[in-house]
C-alpha cells in the first residue's frame, strides 16, 4: 500500500509516520520509484504498537525504541520483553536515604511480597511505588490496615490469573507486547473507576440512610 | 499554640499557613496583641486535611474550597460530602457525541452497573472513566473479555466491603474525609502497583521457563 492508504488505516498522520522512519521507530518502504515507496501489513501492525506505546502509554520515544528493540530480537525472552515495556510505561522513585516512614514501608512491602510468593526484581518500579505509597500513608498518620493490604494483593493475584487467561502468547510477539500494554495501562484505569464507582454505591448504601442525595453528590 | 508551633507540628511553612488565612481555608487564630495570634487543635486538624487534598489528592484550591465548605456544612450528608471529595479528585471527561466506540462502551458501562446493581449518579467521573477506557480498547482493535471485566467489578465490590470495615463514621466529619481521599488516591497507587508485581510474578511463572532473565527484566 502507499503512505496514504497505511496512514488512513492506522489513523497516523503521513508527517508522524515519516517522522517515525526518520527516526527509525519503522522501517522504509520499498522503493518502487523515486518518490514512491510500498508499505505492508508489517508496517501497519508496528504503527499500532508505536501508537499503542505513544497514545495509550504516554511513553517517550527513548521508552519506545527501547520496547521496539526488545521486540525485534528474537534472543531476547517474551517474560524479559513484557517486563522491559512494564518497567519503561512506570517511573521509578527514588529510593530515599535514611527516612524512618520509608524503611518501615520497605519492610511492610518485603513481608507482604514474601507472604505471597511473588518473585519480582528489587528495582521493580511498582515495588518502590507500593513503598513509597505506604510511606506517605504513614507519615499523613494513617495506619493501614494489614488486612486491607493483603485483600488488595489477594485480588490482584485473582485478577492476573483471568488476564494472563485470556492471553494468546502463540500470537506475534508485537501482538502479546501491544496487548500486555493495553491491559496494564487501560485495565488500570478501568479498575479504578470500578474501585471508585464501588465505592459510590457502598456509601449510598451506608450513610445516605435519609435519601438526602438522590442525583448527588457533585461539586 | 502560636503559628511556628503550629507550622511545625502540621508540617507546613508560615507563608502557606497565612496563604491559606488569606484565601478564606484556614480561620484566623485568635489575635493576643497586635502581633501575635493564638492557634488549636482545630487548625492543626484543618491544616492536615488541607495537605491531603493538595498534596495526596492534587486538588486545586477551588476544588479544596469546595470539600471544605462541606465540611463545614452540617446539613450536608456524610454520603454527599464524600462524594464531593470524590468528584473533586478526578477530572470529569467530555461526553462525545455521534462517536460508535463511545455509545457501545456506555452500553457496557450501564449493563455493568445494572447487573452489580450500583446506584451512581450519570454524570459520575468514574463512570465517564470507565467508558472512555473501553471505548479507547475499541478503537484500537482490543475485545475486552466481558468475565475479566466482571472480575474486575466483583474485586472492586469485595474490596469495598473490606474498605468500609476500616472506617470509623463517628470520627469528626473532616477527619472521615481525609481518611476517604488518602484511602481513594493512595490505595490506587498500592493497589495498581500490587496488579504490577503480581503481573511480574505470573509473567516469570508462565514464560520465563529457561530462567533467561534472573534480574531482568529492566530498561
Amino acid at each position: 500500500m502507499l503512505i496514504s492508504e497505511l496512514s488512513e488505516r492506522a489513523d497516523v498522520s503521513i508527517a508522524t509516520i515519516k517522522y517515525y522512519i526518520r527516526e527509525g521507530l519503522l522501517p522504509k518502504g520499498t522503493s518502487t520509484s523515486p518518490t514512491r515507496a510500498e508499505y505492508g501489513e508489517q508496517h501497519l501492525q508496528r504503527l499500532r504498537l508505536i501508537r499503542a506505546l505513544v497514545d495509550v502509554g504516554a511513553l517517550p520515544l527513548a521508552g519506545v525504541r527501547a520496547i521496539l528493540n526488545a521486540v525485534d530480537d528474537d534472543s531476547v525472552n517474551l517474560h524479559y520483553l513484557l517486563g522491559t515495556a512494564a518497567y519503561a510505561l512506570e517511573p521509578r522513585p527514588e529510593r530515599p536515604v535514611g527516612d524512618p516512614e520509608w524503611d518501615r514501608a520497605e519492610r511492610t512491602t518485603d513481608e507482604l511480597l514474601a507472604e505471597f510468593g511473588w518473585k519480582v526484581t528489587e528495582h521493580a518500579p511498582a515495588r518502590l511505588k507500593l513503598t513509597r505509597t505506604l510511606a506517605t500513608l504513614d507519615r499523613l498518620g494513617w495506619h493501614i490496615d494489614p488486612g486491607l493490604l493483603r485483600a488488595y494483593a489477594d485480588s490482584a493475584a485473582r485478577i492476573v490469573r483471568h488476564e494472563f487467561g485470556t492471553v494468546d502468547f502463540d500470537r506475534p510477539r508485537a501482538e502479546v507486547v501491544e496487548y500486555a500494554v493495553a491491559m496494564t495501562v487501560l485495565m488500570e484505569n478501568a479498575m479504578t473507576a470500578l474501585h471508585r464507582l464501588a465505592q459510590e454505591d457502598m456509601s449510598g448504601r451506608v450513610l445516605d440512610t435519609a435519601g438526602q442525595a438522590p442525583d448527588a453528590p457533585h461539586v
